[in-house]
């Protein structure tokens, strides 16, 4: 059994069955090993932000990881944008870069990088494999640590000789652990925030998105008038008819200053305090209310549904949760608006869909109409680095083959990672890809004057700019292999999403949408 | 005058007046400042890989940096492949990367990540721009640090309140060093080598692949039986009738063997002894044969072209150097074939041609084929990270508007930076897009073997397929807003390379390729 062998039978025995690729020649026994261990599926992306972008969606559905493979420091490199979006969620990946052979790299061949500074700012776990026999203990460390809580980037360098040497010894998994539980000192204190009188905001993140934490932070704001919110960025959001409906912070400083006007404390539950998302000349980074406290209830590494729950049942022992009822938007006519793409979305999406937004400016209405639609989970843009939407559906789709995948995408956004289209084809995914095309990378018109860039003229504005030439997806799409069509009114993207939904396989949508702002 | 205003007047007055950029909300200054600039051409690309690999191909051709614009980390990231091609063509490149705002770092927001960590990879300049007032000096530094003999990526990290800052004060541009002297001793010594009457190879790079270093080249070579090659992959290389027509070293180490088979004596001019692009299990990585001896005429940082006409003044004083004569291949007729493509190439490549060139197996034939066209440049993949071609083609059109630029592009590739082709839509570039489109990985096949992976199977072969579903680069093309047309038989390739480069603006042909190999 050689090293690749061992790599890949030791993944599969620890539960990751899934290798998301875009291979090299350094890779190419890894490629070949994956006949001979038949449960590891190999699905390929023509881009590594797609093959990261993948992984990432794949496990904030599976709750576990996929693998994925890279080609050295360029294919790294290209997969490191949505590898940083993944550190955000703190979704395990397990992330295997092939390297030249050990004996080779002092050759300074051309491919030669320095990979491993390049994965270190991933900030997660990093190991290069020095032998072939230490191979498949590499890999149930890299799961087991890719699956620690809260989850993370786990990157193994496998140079090509200790992947195609003799002598590989697959492992035996290492469970992973469990979340800390948090004390019940701290759960009593942070209790006692919530019966000061003084207004509280409480901040939900990570495993608190999902419905056993949304119905124990229902109760403590139903039972004590605290304010709830959710992270501005969710990995994965639970929402619909029947769970608590409890509303994001905003992505604009100034929205949160609205939100938190007033507040005295802020308890964080699963997440960070809120800060903005960049700095503007003269605004606050710091969005915590001026003399508010902050509590923390849950570190991202702690049990944060089970503290909720303790906090739940000192203030809110005899209250219910408050829950979204079951109302959609009527179907609206007419020309697309910002205002009416978001009901048409609300108005049909199915039962169990997974939603990846990356609406970006396009979707601020959004989770309005959509709030009492059936059950459903949104995967957000977590850590900022755009080109993250597509990948993360086609990834998502593999992860529940039996739900429909709703990629709600910006046009400029879009562009980075289009080639995920052809994976969708190619693995025959539930995917329905609603491009809103605004002609314009729109968040940026509102940037360059959110900082103050006076005097900007038309060669600014020209730079975010997409409408010369037009962007067709369809072609795009057709081109790719993914049945696609345009939408200028609200009937055609109503009649064409509902088309889209009922079909197997993936589709894509070009909504001409103006500009919000 | 505001930092980012400081930045580009000094670029401008150093004579670095295009900017290629795919900007975020960090860069809005920079951008608003391009307005009160007007020397300064924004170049708009929609994925940061177009952005890196323009620049690459624009200063292959313009001899003079382009400055990048890329947005935080992931910016950054997404654009290190085409960066690291640059770094091994040694092309001059201002490297700008905005950043959060100096006290905006410690929040660790979600942009957040060790932007300098990832740069150092470069192994080229690097600074941090840590207030408003050293801006313009910053700048000057990085471009006479881009254009330092041998050239390099020189990144400038740009705080957004360093760019937003008052104070800016624009810097006078320093002048770049010349390459440095080749000593007479070693000039005299290495003629010395050419006179033992042993088999001698001359291997030229970097800046030794233009007319005057290929004809001390073809001097030497004429007077003393030395065997001329090209490096592997050069940046830049001048060739076709009336030029020497000298030998590219193979990609494989089996043609590498073959060429210096013999060979007592590598002498290296501008470049570095030949070593294996990957490693092969029992085959060596150095190339240079057992018991021959390597010796260096000129570093990367030397002046090869005067030590080769100082060698040429010793050896070689009354040889005149062999000029290949004009003519080209008659147009073939009938089905596309590996063999045939190439010949349609050669037949009807225009005077003046920039062939940006990532042919990968599909063009293996291409340089018999083409030695004999009028004289053209031919710009490489250097570093081996594909997504390259469309790129550099993109960049080298921004850079001689007047020259026809063809681009022979194999398929796998194409997908990793396919946006580049809206960048010539929207510049309206003079780019012919060949698409080598052979449905495959095709060069990744080859190495499933050559590598040795014994007892790969249909899993391993179907990560290597490209067609399922097949890839449409016409309907994609045109979906970017670049006339496309399909090519099957010679005369169709023909007709429509023809009239592509009758036309001004950009075209792509999908020609159906089938494998080499």
């Amino acid at each position: 059994m050689n090293g690749a062998q061992s790599l890949i039978r030791t993944l599969v025995d620890a539960g990751v069955d899934v290798c998301f690729s875009n291979p090299g020649t350094s890779e190419m026994h890894f490629v070949a090993a994956l006949d001979s261990v038949p449960e590891m599926r190999g699905v390929l992306g023509l881009a590594e932000g797609v093959v990261t972008g993948a992984a990432d969606g794949y496990a904030r559905i599976a709750g576990k990881p996929a693998v994925t493979l890279l080609h050295l420091g360029p294919g790294l490199g290209n997969g490191l944008a949505n590898l940083h979006n993944a550190r955000r969620a703190h979704t395990p990946i397990v992330n295997v870069i092939g390297d030249h052979a050990t004996y080779h790299k002092r050759y300074d061949a051309p491919l030669e990088s320095d990979i491993d500074s390049v994965a270190g700012t991933l900030g997660g776990w990093l190991r290069r494999s020095d032998s072939t026999a230490d191979v498949g203990a590499d890999a149930a460390a890299a799961v087991a640590a890719a699956q620690d809580p809260p989850g993370r980037v786990a990157t193994l360098i496998l140079p090509a000789d200790v992947s195609w040497g003799d002598g590989g010894k697959p492992c035996a998994a290492v469970p992973p652990r469990a979340p800390k539980a948090v004390s019940e000192t701290t759960v009593k204190q942070v209790a006692e925030v919530f019966r000061t009188g003084e207004p509280v905001a409480l901040l939900l993140g990570g495993a608190a998105c999902r419905e056993p934490g949304l119905r124990a932070a229902s109760r403590i704001a139903a039972a004590t008038g605290a304010k709830p919110f959710i992270e501005t960025f969710p990995a994965r959001l639970e929402r619909g008819a029947g769970l608590p409906a409890i509303e994001r912070l905003g992505y604009l400083a100034e929205q949160v200053a609205y939100q938190l006007d007033g507040i005295k404390h802020v308890v964080v539950a699963g997440t960070k305090a809120p800060v903005s998302f960049f700095a503007y000349p003269g605004k606050a980074s710091d969005l915590v209310p001026d003399g508010a406290q902050v509590h923390t209830l849950a570190t991202l590494d702690e049990d944060v549904v089970a503290a909720l729950e303790g906090v739940a049942g000192i203030v809110a022992a005899d209250t219910e949760p408050v829950l979204a009822p079951a109302e959609r938007p009527e179907l609206p006519t007419g020309e697309l608006t910002a205002q009416n793409w978001v009901q048409v979305i609300g108005a049909l999406l199915p039962e169990g869909a997974i939603v990846s937004d990356e609406t970006n400016t396009s979707g601020l209405l959004l989770p309005g109409a959509t709030a009492g639609a059936p059950r459903h989970d949104v995967l957000t843009l977590t850590g900022g680095a755009i080109g993250q939407g597509i990948p993360v559906a086609t990834g998502a789709a593999v992860a529940a083959p039996d739900r429909p995948v709703v990629n709600l995408e910006a046009d400029g956004s879009a562009l980075y990672t289009i080639s995920a289209l052809w994976t969708q084809a190619r693995e025959n995914l539930n995917v329905t890809t609603v491009i809103l095309n605004n002609r314009a990378y729109a968040i940026l018109r509102m940037e360059l004057q959110r900082v103050g860039a006076e005097g900007s003229g038309p060669k600014a504005k020209s730079l975010l700019d997409l409408s010369t030439p037009d962007i067709d997806f369809v072609r795009i799409a057709e081109g790719m292999g993914v049945p696609a069509s345009r939408a200028t009114t609200a009937e055609e993207l109503a009649e064409q999403f509902a088309r889209a939904l009922a079909e197997p396989g993936p589709h894509l949508i070009d909504a001409a949408i103006p500009p919000l702002l």
